[in-house]
């Protein structure tokens, strides 16, 4: 991955710590502060327990930096690396009462992320060899999507659009509002180009091969193939014939993308990248 | 689940609804507004894709009223309903244009409190008949606890402590590091006592049968039974004798959950209730 | 103006008008508290000081009712409609103290807004009958750029990217440094191409028209033409043929506007639409 | 200027810094992403592109430090200098990437700020030898008043009323609503007297030479001749007869306010010093 | 006090309250969650337990109905009325699982604010019949300023500048520090007025009489006696002769405080009006 | 106090100063930008006028260094010291201009706070010898819960539930509305501890020895004597004999405190401790 930066501002990292250490003791450790001299020192490792790729490295650092400025962080790989079961991800030493503070949070964010990276990962290899890129979706986690379009990102993934402001995609409900209106796929894709900002690609979303290769004629810079069969994909790939990017989305599971990728479309989009990617189980271990 | 409150402060709501729609939405719809006249006008659905038990109502309910107060909202249910595919959850009447722009939102709440809400409600009847309690962890996404901990309850299950700030649990690390410094078992649950609010209980992490007898003999209010095997939780039951709650922890699955409740524990904790349960499929139609 | 939407959020008007009402009134109104007795009751009107376009009239009926929600207020026109000296563009009826309050701050959004509206409708009518649409840049006032790119709107001209998140333009810096390091202009473009989200058009700024042509070939979206003469702007049109949008920019005024349009670029974008656009004077008078 | 310490806040630029970056870069900058290495290094130079006085350099400053705390600022000149086209203001030294993911945001501010400081500095100029001082106004920019008003000093002029808090100014409207109660000039001076804290001057806005002379009987501290003829200013001032401070509003221009300033009044103050500056053209010249 | 605005902008009350009750609820009230049916509805009333002055009332209404905006809230006397033992201040009637959520924070508000009034007002009638003003400091509770001067209005007082940014106040350790530089009082008072904006008066504070003519002769608009025997501020009194308002302060009591105004002062300042008054004791009494 | 933390989050601490400090100096401190040189130099100290117990250290270093972080502060007590009339609490060396900005800042924190501890340790000297302990109760200042607890804690105190999410207290109120309904004493603690997390204690208040002895058969963990005779509360723990916890509240005083700790309760609330404790007199010499 060392090729491509992935791009996270530094101060999305800082207000998501941020939040999440107020939430997670709002007013004090009442246990550590109970028990733990101040002076006690240690050394800590996250430690993988089941193999995956790794996103977040920055954040658990942020984590950790922002309970104790004095904590010294040692990365042992980078957000995009693979790990196997055992392996020793990264190293934190010094107060054991701000690591114990630490560990649960930073450990949170490591496992959501390197599980969606791990996640994205398996798709991008089932469609190694083809041209298909795995993009991501909007069902992301409600306050945490720049962060979990990061790990698609260190998966290996690429990012559809990131939000309603920054991307034109009209929908079927779209669609269907305006043909209520006296409007057909054409014209909307017209009223698009002319309405929306010039450096935004305009998107529809078809149900058949005949509507894609309206669109394509109407100038349409992508069409998003919705639950179509694999015959209908392989149909639009041959009639829109490069005029627009094709992009398949529905259902997709890891027994199917590779299917849908020979199809010869340009993008695949996986809303269970984000919305349902299991964690990774990561821990700390403690050595004294 | 009518005879509980379930209780979310409405702060709560507002704020994440907030921060959501703002991410989404940061400076317009750049395909709605592009489009879709003011006065166009619909019903929309919310409906069940697979089966489930219903959370975040409320909060799909206020993402709607945020965008548009004029939206007129119907629920169909209410959180801690089960639902079956197919089911009309709730619906939603008025301008075309806002149901589009909180669409996503919406649903990204709905489909991830209610995949907890689902998951933990087959935990809880995996469980019934027993006396054990199915409890979360501190293993939540970062910035959502307060829901996903409410979503907890609307499937059944109950909370164990919020955060940091609320409820002493002296894990295997604590005590690693006073056993450095001389302190034992019996020890650390006195300064616990005596150093934490009179409030709160005291909680403490074993790995042997014996070390819960020592905990017990010694005044903790729970004890957490860490990995331990069935025959040891037993043996826990029985030498422990209702002196201290006891609480099994890590590794539960939904094929050993009933087995350790018959252990006679009383409560269970379960990491992936919030960490890994997948998204309940819901979709919006869009009736015009 | 009336069949396009301006869209600008509802939550970016509120926190805009929130910012600016604490700005102005962090503890009370030492004047009006001391003299104005709550009883009082007005009718103030909005009258416009010199011609102009319309923008912020929702932001000054929200920094009213922000105040006062009990104030009646009344718009005589819309967003984006012109008007004359003396003519008057909505009434507000109340409590004298609240009016009062609200005044500044009002007439704050509305003078700097519409001077932009206003600014921007000079440059759109200097275009007309050419193909060309005026577009704004990232020179706006720090922390009000959604409010200004809306005004821009309301004046007729069109949207350039909102920020550095949501569109690429490879300017000259960007390309600089990458020559250093060996990468020629159709290698960036390709780069860029494989680097950036699918849904975002590739925009590259060039200074000659034989880059402007390169720049095409490799497959460049739009094409940022920089302080070209009339004559090399011609020649770009001809020989890059409709393979991209071409942009003229730099140095753009009211008095080369024309010429410049009439060379057949799609796109003129002037950043003192936002960065020097003078305020259009419109008062409050109060009616008692 | 330096003997007068220019006194802004570090949090209100911290803030203002924060507020504009995350505007223009809310997740991520997606042409720097793609195509500029970490390790490119460039120094590069803020030039100005015409004459002005500076203002704005530790807020460009914070700006670079923000995005990149490894840049290297080095300051040329101070705000309050005046600068020649071409000359440098301050360069900055460090990661190409982030030097161009600040540009944008640093120059804004710096174009503005100079703009008003430029303009400040040709009205002080335009006074000098009379006793008259140039103030500002409340019509600033929403949410940049104390950036604005610094920028007023930065350029030799001086700050009237922050705010509605901060100070009392008796204006045209209130007397109006007052006299409706049957409250005269001199009885409104006395209540204002006595409900506004002691700390505060009672200033308050007159049309008549007649009333400047009440108002001075009755004790207020400073006079506001509003949209007066010259003979009625020099008629304020000879009657007035320093009782009490008297400042000339309404309509000044350059052309104008020297003759305003030689009728002896102590100050006048300028709406568009604020309101209507233009910006001043700065660049970033980067050397590779 | 019904003839003068007290004057608390609605923002700051509705920020205090938000983060009052976001401090003192969470994440939920266990308590009443677990207990209290949502369907009970009961009439409370907030009653004085001891005599006192009233302030807060608004905030206390504003606190009930932010936590349930359906709850009714009477009030039975208004901020600044003074009560006797076992009065009704105000009513509210509604959910009875509201209006506990909300009782400690309405509670903690009202006590604290009817605190400073109380005691205020006992410093007011003790300085009757003098022209001397009891006014306040900026010894007041982090976070609470606005609050605690508007319950010194309240009481009766006056407030003396709100904070560092409105007025001028040079103490002794500014005049030790330009002593040092060589600078004098009268030129210090002059270097003030030069770089202070025109609408704030200059206040300096004197330990002699000599000091307080100098200042007065130096054009000083307020003078601050600081700690001065009675015989002193007498001799300042006279000698400064109504050229500037004199304040005394330093260690004022209720015992000492009719003496100080006897001596022909202008002001009075009170540190212990904010920094020491006990709370008034006011109960919310429920009937069921 | 050394052997116990007294554990205060120091984003908390930034949190509260950051707002005090804007409170405080929301756009300058005039006086001091129009009178001190930057160069100027000084040596502080806080020094106490009167005896008593220090808290508050940590914020008002940390206010002095928000301002400048080049300032030097020397500790020479720690918070929990008793520190006698004279003695100094800590230095702050650097410029005059930053520590005139933030001297009022951070002495209003210290004073606040120690008058807290101050008034703490004077109960806790009370009651040596017995078991019992002293505790906070939610009536603190909004917005200060966290800081004025931890105050509570530097003078020898403890801490009482920090809010309503946290711990279960059944009171009068919530009885009297269960009474209603149908429900007695042992159905509320049994409906308590079925609907409250495991993790927290369940209180509930009693008026009579009957009803602290029903409430501990039902299980309580804590039982709270409303304002008992000393002959009650001597029954109740008679007849309690252990089985709960007993807090005695309503009415303590210095005169009683040590009385209601002899009859053997385990715990004393004094709601004054942070709703009327005086402000202990700290000032900051300068010396020059």
């Amino acid at each position: 991955m060392a090729d491509r930066s992935l791009g996270l501002p530094t101060d999305i990292i800082a207000e998501a710590v941020e939040r999440a250490l107020r939430e997670d003791m709002p007013w004090g450790d009442v246990t550590t502060d109970a028990l733990i001299p101040a002076s006690a020192w240690c050394a800590a490792h996250f430690v993988a327990k089941q193999a995956g790729v790794l996103a977040g490295l920055d954040i658990a650092r942020a984590t950790m930096l922002r309970v104790d400025h004095r904590l010294d962080f040692i990365s042992e790989m980078a957000d995009g690396d693979g790990f196997a079961s055992g392996e020793v991800i990264a190293s934190v030493k010094g107060s054991v009462a701000s690591i114990l503070r630490a560990e649960r949070v930073s450990l949170n964010f490591l496992q959501r992320l390197s599980g969606i990276a791990t996640l994205t990962r398996k798709y991008v290899e089932a469609v190694a060899g083809t041209k298909a890129r795995i993009v991501d979706t909007r069902k992301t986690t409600p306050g945490l999507r720049a962060l979990e379009k990061y790990a698609v990102r260190a998966g290996g993934g690429d990012n559809h659009r990131f939000c309603l402001s920054d991307g034109v995609l009209i929908k079927d409900n779209h669609l269907a509002a305006l043909r209520k209106l006296g409007k057909g796929l054409p014209e909307v894709i017209r009223l698009a180009r002319a309405g929306a900002p010039h450096t935004i690609k305009i998107e529809v979303e078809v149900e058949s091969v005949a509507d894609a290769v309206v669109a394509a004629e109407a100038g349409a810079d992508i069409i998003l193939l919705d639950n179509m069969s694999l015959a209908d994909m392989r149909a639009a790939v041959e009639k829109v014939a490069g005029r627009a990017l094709l992009e398949a989305s529905g259902g997709v599971s890891l027994e199917t993308v590779a299917a849908i990728a020979q199809t010869g479309v340009d993008l695949i989009s996986v809303g269970k990248l984000t919305h349902s990617a299991p964690a990774v189980d990561i821990s700390l271990d403690v050595e004294l």
